[in-house]
């Protein structure tokens, strides 16, 4: 892993043994596509990082220095992922945050993940998302659940889960978003009580028409067509889950289509697999 | 801070930004009180340790190896501070876990804190604790919640603050066990649901005869006497909380006279100050 590591506005060898972040997943992260060597959604990515740092109380380095060290990753035009971690910083023992502390962040860089086949395979997972206002929607590192959830993924073979709060509400699969297609009207659930509100998701939102809307299991089960999406893979169509199978829809074509023109990483090239509609 | 750091059974300079620890809060940790360069805790913080790695699913280092490197950060017989951390390693990005993975340990020595004057001033904190059954009473590193409650309190300049669940019942302080005494018996919350079984608090359960059960609000108000416990200040006695205020109770002080046999390092020379009764 190629890593960049800051404490403030000062770039340093390594992260404390005492940073906030590794004691108490105290800390934001983004994760996102990178299109030779260009961050298409940077302004989304930092605003969102912006809101969580907000709301947690967590000091914003320069956003132009962070900007240039994540360019500089991809200095040679490549394609791939980048990392933006920011964490509290290094403190003494306890809870208590102090405002002096200068906050730690991290650009690292990542390969591409493979591009899905023919749709992924899914599975309602037993973890289940807390109910926690106060966290919901940014995309903080306190991410036990969808750690747990994504090792019973494993554990099954499938790709990737569907998750449930306490009361059995759809809220997201363990990396990405899910819209549902039911009489041609996309849905996808709220994120204000748990969840992460995610960046390919904001971005799908007002050209699909999608309402945000409670989601019960059985109104995924009876979708027309399910895909996930996040800002590093784009937008994934769901093939199975469970017993319930999907065959390619016109409909996911579409929206990625669409996603195509909103981020040239998310081209017709990388869709051409496994969608006849294109 | 002194520290060391760990990569499964090799020392190494640095924890990786790549850590799961720094990504998602993905390890454990646990903190003692050292007494004159002895650990007498040792064991029960092992266990929950343990209990908690089983839970997560991650690798144990070997436990004498452990040991010894706590032990070394106070070979000059000192009293203090011993905090160690477990997480579940380097990785990839992504959440699924990798078993391949050596687990990331550090070892850490920190200065004993001040003795709590004459009872602690607690608060209501405004932030709940979210319902996860699956991460219950096990000391993870996903701790937001407890940072968002110590930051209320910091702000309003009280010493702790206690925490209540999305349901209003009282779990805990942010960084301590409650019991409260009605009727001369102690009762504290049970912890199945959130909150952080903790050492002192279990190793107080027996000794006192306490009682297991839900705890309303108005039940903390309307005790006799209310305590705090934790396994580095032992029994931290409750002054005040909110308009609510209480004198010194003999049966707090006889709760610290039981925990003083318990461990050393909760000797009555510690409870001079703010305890007439002994």
């Amino acid at each position: 892993m190629q890593a960049s590591v800051f404490s403030g506005a000062r770039e340093v060898q390594a992260v404390s043994p005492g940073d906030r972040g590794l004691a108490y997943g105290d800390g934001l992260f983004e994760t996102m596509r990178v299109h030779r060597g260009a961050l298409p959604w940077w302004d989304a990515h930092w605003a969102r990082l912006a809101l969580g740092a907000a709301r947690l109380d967590i000091r914003l380095p320069d956003a132009g220095q962070v900007r240039e060290a994540a360019e500089a990753l991809f200095a040679n035009g490549d394609s791939g992922v980048l990392k933006l971690l920011l964490t509290r910083g290094a403190g003494s023992r306890g809870y208590a945050p102090d405002p002096a502390h200068a906050p730690t962040w991290i650009v690292s860089r990542h390969p591409l993940p493979p591009e899905p086949g023919a749709g992924l395979v899914l599975r309602w997972c037993d973890t289940r998302l807390a109910r926690q206002p106060a966290l919901a929607g940014i995309k903080h590192c306190n991410r036990l659940e969808h750690v747990l959830a994504r090792a019973e993924c494993d554990r099954a073979g499938v790709d990737d889960g569907l998750l449930r709060d306490c009361d059995g509400q759809v809220v997201s699969a363990t990396a990405g978003n899910v819209f549902v297609l039911h009489d041609d009207a996309w849905v996808t659930p709220p994120l204000e009580r748990c969840g992460v509100a995610g960046t390919c998701r904001a971005a799908l939102l007002e050209p699909l028409r999608a309402r945000v809307e409670p989601l019960p299991p059985g109104a995924v089960e009876s979708a027309d067509a399910v895909f996930l999406c996040n800002a590093v893979r784009g937008i994934l169509p769901v093939a199975r889950l469970g017993a319930r199978t999907w065959p390619p829809h016109p409909a996911v074509a579409g929206a990625r289509r669409i996603l195509a023109r909103l981020h040239p990483g998310f081209s017709p090239d990388n869709l051409s697999l496994e969608d006849p509609d294109t």
